[in-house]
């Protein structure tokens, strides 16, 4: 199926944008954006060296290749069971060909275990299954930081149409539900999964990244807690550990 | 309508029950609940004193009377619009004879306008008019006080079941909707509403009570901002206020 939809996409001629990369039109933290030499397509960077303070360490090369690597992987496979994202291709080590998005400011979380702030608001245990995924949105347009909003506030303050969020919502389930499932067969548990989505003529597509930075990915094989929660690089991922994530999500079932 | 509703209490023998107080169930901040005759029926008095630190003033009797007296007429203006209510009738002057529910432990907030949290979080000035009503709902059953919740929360953690969760929507919307009408009527704004519900032999009742305390009027005539607010309890409301807005609200249309 993944080849299937690679030659759709050699079909509809996305393969061949030249891929020099232009001016910089977005220096986040974690990635740069750039402009490609057509509108609709542009040049996401996985930022190698990320000076932060109060962090463990700054991201390496490796790092940044792992994550472009994974993302590319889980783009793919979503995009074989015909859920859209804004995946091109792999360009270069830390660099991936995307598809021009106009972000909706929301960060759509999902939990499928106990994990992060459910378990205090909750008082959920960590790694207790969920009944049902619980789908968490926060806006990011407000400039001191993102806030929780439900489909009334996304409604009431014009972040998206009802129709487009009702899109966000289905893309996050399914998005969720494929992944999960792709887990299971590889003794992952997906415990987290955090997606950002966009508008491009017409669609609603997943953008930003799936990887160790926004996914938390445990291990189903450990009972020890440290030892599940390895890959998640904001916690203890190492280059070791996420290279070893990277093989065993890629094994072919 | 209204002369219809409590006719078709009165074919149900709903009246038929003695009112004598019996024991207490629950003590709240504002309420007392007390076991009535019959099992299905109890006994909710609004309390007169409450000696609370901190706080502007305490709880008159006159105040009391009039949350009874502004809750009664609203349940019973929604119930002629065929929306449950818990309200069976006014008892006394301080209570009301109510069905029993087993209540889901939400806090449904309805918006109509820039008011409360809502300025803040997304940078809405107060008394700008929603393009739609903002509906949030929070989670008491914690301890540590309340926590906001979506769907997926209710439907995860069981506060109830997704048939039970579209009706508290549906009931949250009609009832805005048409507190907001008769709002309009008298020349008042709706701000904010906040609704309890709770389950009563297989259907959603609105509980607790729909008084300054709970809901948020302005004053439409009033351009001055302490002027218009003069009718929330929480804030600037006197009896003298109180007084004025019951008489406003029951002003045949």
């Amino acid at each position: 199926m993944i080849q299937q939809a690679q030659a759709a996409l050699v079909e509809s001629g996305d393969y061949s944008v030249r891929t020099d990369k232009r001016e910089l039109i977005y220096e986040g933290r974690n990635k740069n954006l750039y402009h490609s030499e057509k509108p609709d397509y542009i040049i996401q960077e996985f930022k190698t060296d990320v000076p932060e303070e109060g962090k463990k360490r700054s991201k390496t090369k490796e790092l940044s290749s792992l994550r472009n690597e994974i993302s590319s992987y889980l783009f793919e496979h979503l995009e074989s069971f015909r859920i859209p994202t804004h995946f091109v291709r792999r360009i270069s080590e830390t660099e991936m060909l995307v598809k021009r998005l106009e972000i909706i400011p929301l960060t759509v979380k999902v939990y499928n275990f106990g994990s992060g702030t459910l378990m205090k608001r909750f008082g959920v245990k960590e790694q207790t299954p969920l009944l049902f995924p619980v789908i968490e949105y926060f806006y990011k347009g407000m400039d001191r930081g993102s806030t929780w909003v439900n489909e009334y506030h996304v409604y009431a303050f014009g972040i998206a149409t009802p129709e487009e969020f009702k899109q966000v919502n289905r893309l996050a389930s399914k998005a969720n539900a494929v992944l999960r499932g792709l887990c299971d067969r590889r003794q992952l548990q997906l415990a987290e999964l955090q997606l950002e989505l966009g508008r491009q003529k017409g669609s609603i597509l997943l953008g930003d990244e799936l990887s160790p930075l926004t996914c938390r990915f445990w291990d189903a094989t450990k009972e020890n807690k440290i030892e599940r929660d390895r890959f998640t690089l904001d916690h203890d991922g190492t280059e070791e550990a996420i290279s070893e994530l990277r093989d065993r999500l890629q094994l072919k079932a």
